[in-house]
């Protein structure tokens, strides 16, 4: 039998009705003929409840009973469903992470996944089972403790099971419909796009397009696992939803496909700094320690020895980034007069695997800005992605006329 | 080190004030020198919160999903308690069932443990932890599925732990400072027991004090496992609460140890039975497949091939008994006139070991009834009980006749 990954998130598991919904769809996808593997988040708001009871008992918590408590949650849906799943007359039973078991390694909270066997699991399909109910986030370490794969796991899982099962697809089901052109609440006339490349999507997701964990897409990526994003709330069938794949599947490529912000921006520049080899490493070292998130990097001309190096980072970063600069000016690894924050930008991109072969892109976005005064401040580029930074005020105005520009309300 | 086992019920680890509260009284025995295994409930409320949602997902549903469900509210508790421990810097960690692995029967949702290998948690305390942390009510079967011991399962797992690491002491605590002569609600000169025999115990907990699950009871006495009943919620020491041990440990012993009731009690009579061998079992097996449990059972004699049988069970359990009855008739199994139910009495009993070897102990409970102008309608007795069923509105008056009569209030 074919297999087919489902995962279902928190809001699509809140309550026994929205569990029995989801249910129904894997029931659709049973009678299709299909071998099913759904993974489950935690109900809605369970996860928070138990991470705020560890961080109350210990603020500096032992990770490895943090993860013991907080991977509770998906084992209660994860158990759930499949009785409902049962009621159904659908055969399927619960597993646990470490009943697969899915092995991870030992970094608890942020585990890795490095195995997960599937004879447990074909075994049960081999006796008639039709769904085996996965609790996500969740795996055993070598030792023999519960692991937990940090923020999105689930997501994450359900693609290693994808890649593990030769799944034919790997469907994510959540409170959205598809990935968009663009924000729909700031640009009324987004498209939902059918289809979406890997590449454009990491891009997208990092940029604040928050549809689907990042991991999950390198993960799907790297196993060649197609990946849809389609909605719990609606019905759907087989051409619901965003299906992310290789650009190679995607047969009318946009050399645009989507234009993605970030509001919350700050702009630092670090004025005439002293210029030597390993500059940069003696800046970005120490803001990497610091658990600083430098996002974009720009460096002016070099005169006489000197040069002004600008970064930027999340807003609520600024005052950490002052902090390991200073320490880095008093303990002499790095001369400069000055560091001067701009903490009133945002950043809008483009992004496109189609730009690769399409010259122009850059000098059609900077046109753009132009036309609408939208003054640039700072610009990076990578071979599928154009991003600007400019006065937060402009943002919306941005990212309208960046979509009309590339003609997107033509896409999908 | 010497081990000792603590267990902390549904109430006194509410919350984590309460979870801090129990921790304290933990880390305090590891000042003591003990090696400590502590067995946690679930928070109070949380079992039921789970058990409501497996019920309505699904009416008859597969025990197997239940107890992983179910389950999960032990292991947040166990978590928790391990990191409150290790904030007070006591070396702790937490154990699922399964990790343990404590092992149990395939009987879902009534498992009954088989073993629990010490291997792994003495290694720890080999290597320095002072506190294992063990989630109540759980283990796994030989199938590698989570499996749940039944109602008051916590007091049985901490007996088994006690067990088999031959524990110096099972101290249970729970809302109660200990075990009484009698219902203190009912006779205000009741007083709590320092000790009492594993067989008293035994008999006072299926009357319905329902300090101390029968099974865990009866594990300790099998396994003389000493077993302490003392209060969360007050400051205790050694000589705190209730110890159930074997009768030699007791210097002291009184006659009568307490005096205990059910209310909810219905009397039963099928008259003129015909009565034959076997006629008994023809009785009493169709009520016990129709879930009724009978408890007193009184035979008249048999007056011209008929006899009048009598018997006792819970007043909620008459309709279903009638109907059984009537079953059996009809189908010409039992021949009888009549069924007469009385669902206003109540049971008091007397327990005691001393009664085995003093008379007149029924004689002193008949008398000081009599004394209050109490009828008896039915009388059962043990080697170490007295039971009487009496109308329900002398309840009261009968218990604290009874405490006076065998001079309770100097007990303790």
């Amino acid at each position: 039998m074919p297999v087919l990954v489902m995962k279902f998130g928190g809001t699509s598991v809140a309550d026994l009705a929205r569990i029995r919904n989801a249910a129904e769809k894997v029931k659709r996808e049973v009678e299709q003929g299909y071998d099913v593997i759904v993974v489950v988040s935690a109900m809605s708001g369970k996860t928070n409840e138990l991470v705020g009871w560890v961080e109350q008992t210990s603020p500096l918590f032992d990770a490895r009973e943090y993860d013991a408590v907080v991977s509770s949650g998906e084992n209660v849906t994860a158990g759930l469903m499949a009785l409902t799943l049962q009621e159904m007359d659908v055969p399927a039973r619960s597993w646990q992470g470490w009943q697969v078991p899915l092995k991870t390694t030992s970094a608890h909270s942020a585990a890795r996944i490095e195995a997960i066997p599937r004879d447990n699991i074909d075994q049960k399909f081999a006796e008639g089972m039709k769904v085996a109910v996965v609790a996500g986030f969740q795996g055993i370490s070598s030792e023999g403790r519960i692991t937990t794969l940090g923020r999105g796991g689930s997501d994450t899982t359900a693609v290693a099971f994808a890649a593990a099962f030769d799944a034919v697809r790997c469907d994510i089901y959540t409170d959205v419909d598809g990935v968009y052109t663009t924000d729909p609440r700031i640009e009324d006339k987004a498209r939902k796009l059918d289809r979406i490349a890997f590449e454009e999507m990491l891009e997208l997701a990092s940029l604040g397009a928050k549809v689907l964990q990042t991991r999950s897409v390198e993960l799907a990526m790297r196993y060649k696992v197609k990946l849809r994003v389609l909605s719990s709330f609606e019905d759907t069938d087989e051409n619901s939803g965003t299906l992310v794949c290789d650009e190679e599947d995607i047969v009318e490529q946009n050399v645009v496909s989507g234009v993605a912000y970030s509001r919350d921006e700050a702009k630092m520049t670090l004025i005439s700094v002293a210029d030597r080899p390993g500059i940069a490493a003696a800046i970005f070292g120490p803001l990497a320690k610091a658990g600083v998130n430098v996002d974009m990097i720009v460096q002016n001309i070099s005169e006489e020895g000197r040069t002004d190096m600008t970064f930027s980072c999340p807003v609520n970063q600024v005052a950490r980034a002052r902090e390991a600069m200073n320490k880095t000016k008093d303990a002499g690894e790095v001369n400069f007069r000055e560091l001067v924050a701009d903490t009133d930008v945002a950043k809008v991109s483009v992004v496109g695997i189609g730009m690769r072969s399409h010259a122009g892109v850059a000098s059609t976005m900077f046109d753009a800005l132009a036309a609408e005064g939208i003054n640039i401040r700072v610009i990076t580029t990578s071979e599928i992605k154009i991003s600007v930074l400019i006065d937060r005020k402009y943002m919306e105005l941005a990212v309208q006329a960046l979509h009309d520009a590339f003609k997107l309300e033509n896409a999908g």
